[in-house]
């Protein structure tokens, strides 16, 4: 039994994912991770909804506590970390992809978002095992983007 | 073109979503609809995560402001609201049912609970449809719960 399920014991598991994931800039850290391969802190950070440094690394940790995200030193610069999804953070794609499906069904977006909500509509299956494996590779070996 | 897509024209479709709904208890009260058949403030209100009075508040006016939640006065007690979910609120039902999936991969939960994950694992589109039928009923002429 892991620390989260002790903590969260007997609630519902609704309630439980939120605790983990459950906030706009989470899940707007891991839309970066997912979509756009960003995956270090200073990617994080120029994202166009200008989120807070102090903000950015909260989440992040908070993340990398919850067993979402994992961090590794960057190869090519020590002094920086590259994050990526574990296996439970990859889990979440499912999620983010059906809030751009909801999203693509209100919203005005741009023709290149509306081929990725097509491309959902017509499978979502497929696009979802599609970035599984973008962020394996990224999880490996693949340089820092940003 | 709505009030949200001119608000929100040019950004990222994810961003859009979780402007909506993309809130703790917000998706909490859309639990509530969607599993529990709430209805009412004060049925929201008992939840079991304690929501603070003025927060519900908040969150049913701006789900309703934005066109995911509508109201109707009760037939049966003239002095409170009967809150449904709008055909926007309805295309939710997906994004619920998977955060239920990740939470049910990670966390301990009751067998009630359990047997709803299983169900969703085995064929989400039919729970999707079930919820959907349910909710339709209550927006029409169900009576009130709490």
């Amino acid at each position: 039994m892991t620390q989260e399920t002790k903590r969260h014991s007997g609630g519902c598991p609704v309630a439980h994912g939120l605790d983990v994931f459950g906030d706009r800039w989470t899940l707007l850290v891991l839309r970066d991770l997912m979509l756009h391969d960003k995956q270090t802190y200073g990617a994080f950070l120029e994202g166009q909804e200008g989120i807070a440094t102090n903000i950015l690394a909260q989440r992040l940790k908070h993340l990398e506590q919850e067993g979402v995200l994992q961090k590794r030193r960057d190869p090519e610069n020590r002094r920086r970390y590259l994050y990526s999804l574990t296996d439970r953070g990859m889990d979440l794609i499912p999620i983010v992809l059906e809030i751009i499906r909801w999203s693509g069904s209100y919203f005005e977006m741009t023709p290149r978002r509306r081929k990725l909500v097509d491309r959902i509509e017509a499978d979502r299956d497929a696009v979802a095992v599609e970035i599984r494996d973008r962020m394996l590779r990224l999880r490996e070996d693949a340089p820092a983007t940003g």
